[in-house]
């Protein structure tokens, strides 16, 4: 790559909703902006994470001078354990407070305490490599939001993170418009811009809006009052308790991450609570319910959250009744669906109530929907636009609002992950596309999503498994004893006893005929006994498990 | 039981969207209203379809009189071929004109094509036993709804099946109002209604105002149009055709259902079309762009659907590109939302237009909204009201519509599965709740889903599985040759040699102890063995695969 190009490679984020992750590349030189996760569906059998392939960085990791984190969401932040035990510690890691704050927690649970963490103020100019770096702050359904804007010599480029410009914030900082403003005067190379709302017309409401509207749903709640909301949404979090402290109500968190994260924004100061209002998840029985507001995890009907375990009656503190009243005071994120509908109607099943964001206005956005990407637009005045964030619906919304506000259709690229944008003095145009693909993991260890584990997984999850082991005599290739059928995952095998009496059969024929033909070679009778086998099974059941033959030479 | 009481027992259809199936009994006899399934979750590994569990009709299946199918869906009508299969065929199995073709249709391809199927003109009383049936004319999003009415000396029952009162249907029959209203002037001893839109306030839209919101759509587009919808929903592929005849474009029915219902439906003269209309869908690339319309099976982004092949690229006759565009003309059915957003994004990817219910008035839902409910409960009057066809929140929902209207709370029975509610002259409570299950279909066998090959699959497709194989000397126990070590589905094994010859050792290990000890019980051996291999797996791995161990004598 000759020097004096700027180039942008995206290896998440884009045509998709999570795992965002960037490679900019300037004169050699590597900055990461953010290491997010996904997390696994269904089909994904026994994974636990998915990342972005950053197999990228595993040669150019002396090239990389540090790695930007926009905010301290999983889909942001998540994968960062994985991307340092595989490359080593950058130079520095730079976020906002908050962010450095939840993400030193993660790190410290992977036993990575020494890594180089450090709070970068917005506003504040860092040298790093050929890049200036500045954060810029924003809003966002978290605290401590910030866009990047690394500066080379060729201009800046503005990487906003997630973002909305909510005028009332929660903490009184709104986005730092000005700043915004000033890039645009002076002229702004690139945008990457967050996708994500890029079909909801209009303004996303105030997070400052949410708060009333939950004073007033807790107001009319006559028992005890159940609040979900993401963990990290510091500013809701507030909110329900500023209600709780109105409406006389003691507190309660529930579930690690909403303890976890409410301690270590209160500890940076960023979230308060009177002294005496919280009580411990035990002590929520000996308040009469109408003095309790419960605060939970669970707002997206994840397996083991804390609501969920309500909800399945499987909850060691709270045991939901008739008179509870369970808040949603989030949406679920596209694909939680039938988790979410799924909790809500147990819910209802025990005889609760719910209270949804269909019935209140208790759940605002932390993404600006398209006026506020327009205005992003028109504040900054790119030269060029690459959106992000997003999947192809998405990005394709935002490439059109882009043209809305007169940036040429040329100067608009509709990425994907992998293809990396090329600037330099002459133009910008896309480069030459690497694999990008993900990365699986599954408990400790990390690796291929065509493991070809994954695949034996999938076969033996559909029909199961049939395993024979049968010995042979190393002198002659005569059976020495009955084989062994075991079947593991067969389902509804009404007949096996008889079915394995017809394979025992059927090896043993097989066996007779390799040592009739003196055909003596493992592998071949293992092939000709794996064929015998899969061929009556797929006669007497219409499925194809897994078959296994195992020859055992005494 | 004593004689003279009704019992109403739903086996399925209540706390959930989907397998509705109901008994009904009177003095011994029993009709059954709908025989429903249910598609199966990513979690039912491998599992086909799920059934109500009718095991309760096994017993009784001499006392039944006749099943009734309400409309030809698939949550209404897919397990009748397991039902008549274990059960026996009934005296009669009654339904509407299209209700019975199709289902004729699919208990031929299970051979089935003797059962005692017969249509069952609306308004028409025929005696079922102890029962008087008649059919009532309803509208839905399938032509030939029908409520089931069903009359014993304690007054008439109605079962509504799914219904909306549509006053301008396709066909130009709207529901029987009169009839509703006749028995609202009789005395209506018990409805037992659907719910499912009984959290949505108001009136839903006509079915024929989706034709002209298609035509406009259509009229719009450049390029060629490829129309998903339910193959099931004849009048809205009839107004396809209508609006296709309108534009000068020639019809393409693509996807085996979509061919299968409207051939039905055609022969019977529910739908049709202009001679020459159609063309084949490997014609579909012989004619301009703007001449076609491709009306498609996929609508809920189902993973072998004519729909979901074009977006992978994967469709023999269809490719899609830009310029073409993809008007889905239905919603997705709530659990379906992942898979229908992921096939519309693969359409964006590949640069065509999508148009959704979101963009366009181009669906109506084929249930009654709130208003409908009650007028349902105002015609007809009830006595008794026992909500059906929802999850827990729509029949609390529905509960209290019928309390709005003025039914006394304790008339309104709050049910759920195997919960059978009992009306005599003394009133109605419910009785004895049995079990109510559900039954897995597997290629072609039936069963529990507590099956342990279904909790074999969970263990092995989340972790994997280690085949040990050894073999020891039938005189003293003693090690005859080297173990075999085998695993499959252990994902990301970098190190397998050095844990493979770590199991052999531990293996022998675990064998020569057993031989020291003068331990020769196989069984004996395996568990000690199965212990010392998952200690060890799980100590290099943190993982806990499915462990076998397998002891051979020779």
């Amino acid at each position: 790559m000759p020097a004096k190009k700027l180039r942008v490679l995206p290896l998440g984020g884009l045509g998709e909703i999570g795992k965002n992750m960037t490679v900019v590349e300037y004169d050699g030189r590597i900055v990461v902006v953010d290491t997010g996760l996904m997390f696994p569906t269904a089909e994904m059998l026994g994974i636990d994470l998915v990342l972005p392939d950053f197999s990228y960085l595993r040669d150019r990791a002396d090239d990389i001078e540090a790695i930007v984190l926009t905010h301290g969401h999983e889909d942001h932040v998540g994968a960062l354990p994985y991307v340092l035990r595989q490359i080593g510690y950058p130079p520095v890691i730079y976020g906002g407070l908050l962010t450095i704050g939840m993400v030193r927690s993660k790190l410290s649970e992977h036993k990575l305490d020494d890594a180089p963490l450090q709070d970068l103020p917005a506003g504040q100019t860092v040298e790093v490599g050929p890049f200036s770096l500045e954060l810029i702050h924003l809003s966002h359904s978290i605290p401590d939001a910030r866009g990047v804007l690394l500066t080379t010599e060729l201009g800046p480029m503005l990487m906003t993170g997630d973002y909305k410009f909510d005028q009332t914030p929660v903490d009184g900082r709104p986005a730092d418009i000005s700043r915004l403003a000033e890039l645009g005067r002076e002229g702004l190379l690139l945008l990457c811009g967050d996708s994500t709302n890029a079909d909801r017309p209009g303004i996303a409401p105030s997070e400052s809006s949410v708060g009333p509207a939950l004073l007033e749903t807790f107001a009319s709640c006559k028992g005890r009052v159940i609040v979900t909301s993401f963990a990290s949404n510091i500013h809701r979090v507030q909110q329900v308790i500023d209600a709780a402290v109105a409406l006389d109500r003691r507190v309660a968190l529930v579930g690690r991450s909403m303890r976890k994260n409410f301690n270590i924004a209160s500890s940076l100061g960023i979230a308060e609570a009177p002294s005496g209002l919280f009580i411990q998840p035990r002590e929520i029985e000996d308040f009469p319910d109408e003095k309790v507001i419960v605060i939970s995890t669970g707002s997206q009907g994840e397996p083991l959250s804390a609501l969920r375990r309500m909800a399945n009656n499987d909850h060691r503190d709270v045991e939901l009744h008739s008179g509870d009243t369970v808040v949603f005071s989030a949406t679920p994120v596209p694909g939680n669906e039938r988790a979410v509908n799924e909790t809500v109607d147990r819910i209802y099943e025990i005889g609760a109530s719910v209270v949804t964001a269909k019935d209140a206005p208790i759940h605002a956005s932390g993404h600006g929907w398209q006026e506020e990407l327009k205005l992003m637009l028109n504040l900054t005045k790119p030269q060029y636009v690459l959106p992000v964030h997003g999947d192809h619906q998405r990005l394709r919304l935002h490439s059109e609002l882009a043209q809305a506000v007169g940036i040429p259709e040329e100067n608009i690229f509709k990425g994907r992950n992998g293809l990396p944008l090329e600037i330099d003095e002459q133009g910008a145009a896309f480069g030459e596309e690497i694999h990008a693909g993900v990365i699986f993991v599954d408990g400790v260890d990390i690796g291929e999503p065509d493991d070809v584990a994954l695949r034996d997984r999938r076969e033996i999850s559909a029909d199961g498994i049939f395993i024979v082991v049968a010995t042979i005599s190393s002198d002659d290739g005569e059976v020495v004893t009955d084989p062994e059928v075991i079947f593991r995952g067969v389902a509804f095998l009404d007949e096996a006893d008889a079915l394995v009496e017809e394979l025992k059969d059927v090896v043993e024929t097989s066996l007779e005929d390799a040592a009739e033909a003196g055909n003596r070679e493992v592998g071949l009778i293992q092939e000709d006994l794996h064929d015998a086998i899969a061929r009556l099974v797929y006669e007497r059941l219409r499925r194809r498990p897994m078959v296994l033959p195992v020859v055992v030479e005494v």
